[in-house]
C-alpha cells in the first residue's frame, strides 16, 4: 500500500461551492476512484495565512500500477466532467512539479 | 474513529534536521503516541511557494477522549523533551486558532 499527500490552492470565493460539491460527490466519481484502487481518501481545507487558502489530500493506493490507474481515471468522461467543474475553483501551488495539478508532497514521517 | 488533518510551518534551514529526527523517532515518543490512541499517523512536507514550507499531518484517533489523551501526551516528560527540540524548527501558521501549535484543518471530503 502507498500513501499519498497532495496539496492544491483553492479560490476563497469558490470555497463554499467546492465544499457543497464535496458534500455530495456524484456516485460515478466515487465508484471510479474506488475502481482505481484509492482508499481512505480525505481532503482538508485551511487558509494558512490571509489569502493563502489550501486543500490538502491524503489517500491510500492499494493497486500495483498507480500511474496506470491515474490514467484510467483521467480517461473517464464523468471524471473529466467533474474536473471541469472543480479545476476552475482551484489554483495549483507555485512550487508544483511539471505536469502536476495537485502537487505531491514528501512523506517526512509515518507510524502505523 | 476521528480523522484529523493539521498544518504547521517549518523553517527551511531546519528541514534536514527535522527529517533526520523523524526518520528515527525515539521509541518512547512512538509508544506514547500509540498509548494516546493515535494511529495511521503521517507527516508530509511541501514548500508550497518560495519561502512557504509547510508540514501537513494526517492521523486517526481511536479513543473516546481526544482532549484528555492530548493532555496526557503533553504531560509526558519525554514528549516535552522531544517537543523542546521540534518546536524551534517549526513556525505555526498565521491563521491558527488560539492555543494551537499545529492548526486543525477542516475536513472537506472523505471516502472510505
Amino acid at each position: 500500500m502507498q500513501r499519498h499527500g497532495q496539496v492544491v490552492g483553492v479560490k476563497l470565493d469558490k470555497l463554499d461551492k467546492y465544499k457543497e460539491y464535496h458534500a455530495a460527490v456524484w456516485p460515478e466519481i466515487l465508484a471510479k476512484i474506488e475502481s482505481c484502487n484509492i482508499r481512505n481518501y480525505s481532503i482538508y481545507f485551511k487558509e494558512v495565512a490571509s489569502g493563502v487558502p489550501l486543500l490538502f489530500a491524503y489517500f491510500e493506493y492499494i493497486g500495483d500500477d498507480f500511474d496506470g490507474d491515474m490514467a484510467k481515471m483521467a480517461a473517464d468522461p464523468k471524471t473529466q466532467e467533474w474536473w471541469d467543474i472543480m479545476m476552475p475553483m482551484q489554483q495549483p501551488i507555485e512550487n508544483r512539479a511539471e505536469g502536476e495539478w495537485w502537487a505531491e508532497m514528501e512523506e517526512a514521517f509515518h507510524m502505523d
